[in-house]
């Protein structure tokens, strides 16, 4: 990266912290051992990929049981998705919202065509949901409600325990696509409605390539990758060990810093949008008056094209 | 890993090169990039990314469009096999042998119970197919003949080129599970019959959590994760750059070094091979009399449980 120039684009990717790459590299030298092997050099690894998943569980209040790692936030929604339709085989409405990643929206589209509805809500100028038009779209027939935890172009933060709360009352059940929100605002399952949450590594300073999904004790779930018995069955191939030890470090950095990172991050955004309306004038803050994530800006400019300003 | 200790265990998986760890960490540091973002920085990292899609279809004698990265070999296996039943809906039969990777055999079982009729080709005493046995099974209802290049068990290499002829002869299309030979035989897609060939990068040296499928031009292909248009909407998900990077850097190291490398492991393992029958005696070499992968050995060995053996 050259040296005059500032990355803005955390939520498309973040850098690797120094800290994640240090604890990363003994495992892609000299610990290559595969953690689902008989022998016992596959054993040593197999126990630095337990406290990884601890520390994946303790940033989200969860319980290590409860969390399974992946390739990242895109499979994580796959998965998580498509196992909320085989616990509930004879449910056949989902509800999501217009504005999720395209691993929902684009899976979503697909499943249509499979015979399921789908009903998409809306976001209002402010990007935010109206939880009536929620209430209108739930029946008996609804096995499964996605939606994001915070929307990674605007940073709005949706109501997601109300969405829940919501959605229990009808029986489905409720993934939130927490790829935005995990690392920049505190995430807790403890007491939550969240039946499957999914995260993504390199949105939280870890590599590329890695990710988890929370799934709720006692839900069921069946894996999008079939093979062999890694993940307690929940996601099959071979550990990923360097990137799980780097998702471990990376949750731990997040969990220590998480408090004081939010607000510098949302005093540096704030004090970026109050200088950009001074001098440009013609432009206005979207979701600037609701609760978002404190990294995030989303500015419209009027007359010009998105790209140039990129 | 303990100084006294060899490992001998590299058809579970390798270590990575230092060559590999030295391409790959630049990508983990500094060139942190989404290649798919729209700003500049991203592009940087594209061109690494095309490079190295380049040395692996370098390494299959394939074009650089035929090349998909993913997670691994398992997810490989999953998507080229329901991939191939998506591409002709209709037939309801799949071929494979009782000997393949879970990743095939479990998928394989689980389609069955979605009315998929599965045949699992047999192998008699030294591991070998009997062609015989694919003859009375194709039919013009075979959607898929899936047969691994060479056992991760006996390295027996399987005659994938008469097997696929026999495929075509059917209009079944053909899936190999090249995972265990890529990388330590010479591996071909020019004048192949193999319309899809999975392989894994930790096997050949590159980090675990990469994988790639070669699918060959003209083959229709449905992604098994959705989502955004990655890999050419074969794969979505953001591409795991270090780790793409690496297993580009594994596949110019694998070509080079093929044929030397081949010879050296045979040699080895033949040595190995006859020091235990002579010191042993009560033993027996597993496909001694077939064609088999130069780096791999299997050994009954009687009166003795496998795992202390370990």
């Amino acid at each position: 990266m050259q040296k005059d120039c500032i990355y803005l684009d955390n939520n498309a990717t973040t850098k690797v912290d120094p800290k994640v790459v240090e604890a990363m590299l003994p495992y892609l030298t000299e610990h290559y051992g595969n953690p689902s092997s008989m022998h016992t050099f596959g054993g040593q690894v197999g126990k630095a990929v337990k406290q990884a998943r601890e520390n994946v569980a303790a940033l989200l209040g969860a319980e290590p049981s409860e969390i399974e790692y992946n390739s990242g936030g895109t499979e994580g929604d796959n998965a998580a998705i498509r196992a909320a339709l085989q616990a509930q085989p004879s449910k056949k409405h989902i509800i999501t919202t217009q504005v999720e990643h395209p691993a929902v929206l684009n899976l979503c589209k697909q499943l249509q065509k499979q015979g399921y509805k789908v009903t998409y809500l809306s976001v209002n100028r402010q990007g935010q949901l109206d939880l009536d038009e929620l209430d209108n779209a739930l029946t008996n027939d609804t096995a499964l409600v996605s939606v994001m935890y915070a929307n990674n172009e605007t940073g709005v933060i949706f109501p997601v325990e109300e969405v829940g709360k919501r959605a229990k009352a009808y029986g489905a059940l409720f993934h939130v696509d927490g790829v935005q929100a995990v690392g920049k605002i505190p995430v807790n399952m403890k007491n939550s409605t969240i039946d499957m949450l999914t995260l993504s590594g390199h949105k939280i300073h870890a590599p590329k390539g890695i990710g988890a999904i929370y799934v709720r004790k006692g839900v069921r779930f069946r894996p999008l990758v079939i093979g062999g018995g890694q993940e307690r069955g929940r996601r099959a191939g071979t550990e990923n060990v360097p990137a799980i030890i780097a998702l471990g470090k990376a949750a731990e950095l997040e969990l220590q810093h998480l408090e004081s990172a939010g607000k510098r991050q949302k005093t540096l955004r704030d004090r970026l949008e109050n200088a950009i309306i001074e001098s440009v004038g013609e432009c206005e803050i979207n979701g600037g008056e609701t609760q978002r994530l404190p990294n995030t800006t989303n500015i419209g400019f009027k007359y010009i094209e998105g790209e140039a300003i990129l």
